[in-house]
């Protein structure tokens, strides 16, 4: 085929799929990144982060950006790399504890935890001690303490989880680690908690936090592939190094080839919104998330799962499968969780009020 | 700061860094991407191939890239996805082999190997036994064979290692298998000896080979990131599927969210080269790759490690230290290996014949 053929055929086929903008999508973590992003992707598309001999100015976008995460995150000492994503980061968080503590197999992890910690205790040979969660979808800490021993390698807790976008007990989960690895997965709320009034702290102010996951394609209004990992101590990725005799240099990244791209675009997006960008962002996302909640208690026959800690919303609804089949026929994402018989909103950036209040009229229009 | 000073500054930035069109990075696995890839990642860069609800079109062009490896590796019969990289591609090989076999615990691999294989193996807890190379650098196939035991989980060959290129002996290999699981490191070569004359068979036709990492973003002409892990067994992505409630569908990929972008610009650029396109690129990459041989041969202090297989090459130098400083000096990105007094050149296709005439001048010079 020819180019502009290749390239027609690639437009045409990305209209048959929404784009966020439609305002139909409800349940993705992602949302429309930046132009701008994608130019600057663009700019560096060519280059690998992984030849830092070839590419010194990459080294040198991401080290700042990894200091731009200091700050937000109040430790301007922190070291970390620009992951694919959360899963590549929660990864090497369980895998730097476990080259600290080669001799312990257990991780506490509450029930409510990213699919990814599973996968990577799977991968590593580590045995999950679930932690139960109290009536309020948080980590149990009564049962957290409690299963803590000396085979504790690692305690993880999530800012922002997947179903519910709940902050678990971060502050009192801290104040039990001081001997223990302690991950805090914030590939979602590490975008929204501290660009928030009156939130929960989940940073490295926190004296026990020795990791923190963070996706800038997430709410860090990035294009995927962006994820990072952060360590509080410098020392941490030196336990994962290696130096491969054909190199002239050492790595510590799960990856091997990593875009420059990924890179620019997550550094061009952070020095363009800044603090104050994302702080906007994140409080017309928490607006956006109330009127939800508003219309929703209104609504007969669905109800919220609970009062939202952040911009993801849970919602009950009676006839949980019709109602979805329904709502899908009309072109929302929803995603049902049968069992629970509930499904997440999320309030992204793109799912503004008038998204809400069709949705809204839509779920009105079926329920009655 | 303003889009415009952003990108302002990043175009200046990428400015200090190399171009591969420079034609002065020759140690590298990376080479230009097609211009019109990079526009075809931008068209879906807006996409998430994780939510197949949402973008079913993606998933559609990443069966249609599995297919095409599927008649290139000879067996339309395979299943795989689009990974981030080569490492990412290893590490779920030997996921889904120690899924298939959790009592075994060993994996053969041979010292040339991939670092990402012992990467992988760390992560798992999976004992590599080291296999010795022959004074051909190949695997040496009367070691493995006696390090094959009960407790073999997998056996990892290479097709096309990092610092020279060396094809294991596959057929050999694939021969002692019948009862292991067999994993086929072609992250490099994978899109060379398929399009190249007598070459060495890798493929699904040696009925023994599980898996093969192939890598788009190396010299499959694409842009980082874009690997691929493809399995001869379609039930083999079920063992490490995971389905997460708030989720409608399952998901086998150790990445979590991934680029829609890089899946779109795979997807142009097998289309637009095709067989003929790589079989073209590739015959010129190895002429000039013979080309440099001969310069090498008759020049004075510098060696060839050994007769190529493909379009990598060992070259050593009498005084490393001192030679490799002055070329670097000059602009090249030569990354020596002190212990072994070598260094690799990787003949992408951005290093051309008066790129080669060039490195070849200049080394000359220094060594007179």
């Amino acid at each position: 085929m020819e180019k502009d053929q290749i390239l027609k055929k690639l437009r045409d086929l990305r209209e048959k799929d929404p784009k966020f903008s439609d305002g139909r999508i409800i349940s993705s973590v992602s949302t429309e990144p930046l132009d701008f992003a994608v130019e600057a992707f663009n700019i560096f598309s060519d280059t690998n982060a992984l030849d830092v001999n070839i590419f010194p100015e990459v080294q040198k976008l991401e080290r700042e950006i990894i200091d731009w995460f200091g700050t937000a995150l109040k430790n301007p000492e922190i070291d970390g790399y620009v992951t694919t994503g959360g899963t590549e980061a929660n990864i090497a968080a369980l895998f730097v504890a476990k080259k600290l503590n080669p001799g312990r197999r257990e991780i506490l992890v509450p029930e409510s935890a990213h699919y990814s910690i599973k996968r990577a205790a799977e991968l590593m040979d580590l045995e999950i001690k679930w932690i139960k969660l109290d009536e309020n979808f948080r980590a149990d800490i009564t049962d957290l303490e409690s299963k803590i021993s000396k085979d504790t390698l690692a305690v993880v807790a999530t800012a922002g989880t997947s179903s519910l976008g709940v902050v678990d007990p971060i502050e009192e989960i801290n104040s039990l680690c001081k001997d223990i690895f302690f991950h805090v997965d914030a590939a979602f709320g590490g975008f929204v908690l501290p660009f928030m009034e009156n939130a929960p702290c989940i940073d490295f102010s926190l004296e026990n936090i020795d990791s923190i996951t963070i996706d800038p394609h997430k709410m860090g209004m990035n294009l995927i592939p962006a994820g990072a990992i952060l360590f509080r101590d410098k020392s941490y990725l030196e336990r994962i190094k290696v130096s491969p005799p054909y190199l002239s240099f050492s790595t510590s990244t799960i990856s091997g080839s990593r875009s420059g791209g990924a890179i620019a675009s997550v550094w061009a997006t952070i020095n363009y919104l800044g603090f104050d960008g994302y702080q906007k962002i994140v409080q017309d996302c928490l607006k956006n998330t109330e009127f939800l909640c508003n219309e929703i208690e209104k609504l007969d026959g669905v109800e919220l799962v609970r009062k939202p800690d952040i911009n993801v919303v849970g919602i009950r609804i009676k006839d949980m499968g019709p109602v979805s089949a329904e709502l899908i026929k009309r072109g929302w994402d929803i995603m049902p969780d049968l069992e629970s018989g509930s499904a997440r909103v999320v309030v992204m950036p793109h799912v503004t009020e008038t998204v809400i209040k069709n949705l809204v009229s839509d779920l009105k229009d079926i329920l009655a």
